[in-house]
């Protein structure tokens, strides 16, 4: 993990760009924490750092600021300025050719869309966790947060240094998916946009239903997608205030 | 209004018997206030005020000395020590034996359940809300919190002075609330559990879909009827800062 710049807000936050290996990635450190920092991880929507970095920042910003985490962003595989992946590529261009006609988006897309980056970026959100923990600024229990639920379920799965998820139901989930949620097991809370234009609220339902965690909640809200409210940035750090401090 | 007794608590919070004719009710309020508070009136469980006092005056108070709520809650009619509608009496009793026979709950079960609790009850918080508002210590808005979901509906669809309702998916809901619902369009609030065994969860999901609120949250949480967790009394308080003050 090599840091490439950083930057200090009058918020009392510490901003360092840094990248592990070719994967960039961000880090936001409370300046004033005594003690090692417990520790957030929030993987972006696949749009690239460069256009979520500010939405991103407010919300890291406001944990780090607020609640004393720490917590970091490494870009997805196959977005913003790394190597494309061809076969999500073609998967993103079978969805919206499929989409476009009017036609039912099938499990082959979904799989072909979803499973591609969950087999990627899981090894690489484990090894930015090697590295993170390494920094005597950051301590631990770790949360994980993010907008490919498919990657947070394995994640959680199958790492278990992640004491507490905070989800979006707000992508396709490979069938295979809702096997894995039953291994999930530390505590959750999911968030579903009611009306979600591409997202099929019975099937974040059922997702919701697999999960294995005793303890998992859902926050269901009105709106599309992108219309997520403002006073869930608190829910979910109070959620992981209750796990992780 | 007839304040029949009070106590002063450690917390800031003076706690006042009532009766309003004949019926009987609690009200707290925060002692340090320096200006009309804003009013949340909670509706119990139909178990009678003694047995639920503890938790109901611990929600009360919580919200009195944290956020500075004036709180109030009076008796279902035909609970407590409030005279029996044999009515409702027949429709437990009928509930109690279908269920006991592992026979599905009809629809005329339900509407003999709940119906005339509404149509009771509403009239009843409405005076209550009179007669609380001409008090000097209690301004507003009005938020609204109970436990039988049919009654909240009716009072907020009905009610103006009824900016936000908290509710619980918590019991059998007649065919004829959902179209009520629709009417409703203060933001809202909804508990549900998950594995609630007195409750179809279908038919909760279709409650929350229906309600023509804007802005509505459905909070799902794992476990049975009584397990709420712990944190949804903070998220609730919250919530009713967020629309009271």
């Amino acid at each position: 993990m090599h840091f490439t710049s950083e930057q200090r807000f009058d918020d009392g936050v510490l901003e360092r760009e840094f990248t592990l290996g070719e994967i960039p990635g961000f880090l936001w450190t409370p300046e004033s924490a005594s003690a090692p920092a417990p520790l957030i991880l929030i993987s972006p929507p696949p749009l690239g750092l460069g256009k979520t970095y500010p939405r991103l920042a407010a919300r890291a910003r406001y944990y780090a600021a607020e609640y004393g985490f720490a917590v970091a962003t490494i870009e997805l595989p196959g977005s913003g300025d790394r190597p494309r992946l061809a076969a999500l590529d073609q998967a993103r261009a079978d969805l919206r050719r499929v989409i476009g006609a009017g036609e039912p988006v099938s499990g082959e897309i979904v799989d072909a869309l979803i499973l591609p980056l969950v087999e990627e970026a899981v090894p690489e959100w484990q090894a930015t966790l090697d590295a993170l923990l390494a920094l005597p600024e950051i301590g631990g229990p770790v949360g994980y947060e993010g907008g490919i639920i498919s990657i947070g379920v394995r994640l959680a799965a199958v790492e278990p240094r992640i004491s507490a998820a905070g989800l979006f139901a707000g992508s396709l989930v490979p069938a295979a998916m809702f096997e894995e949620a039953r291994e999930v097991t530390v505590p959750l809370q999911i968030l579903l946009q009611w009306d979600d234009e591409g997202n099929d609220r019975q099937a974040a339902l059922n997702l919701f239903d697999a999960f294995g965690s005793k303890e998992k909640t859902l926050h269901a809200n009105m709106g599309g997608h992108t219309g997520v409210p403002q006073y869930e940035l608190d829910a979910g750090a109070r959620f992981f205030v209750r796990h992780l401090k």
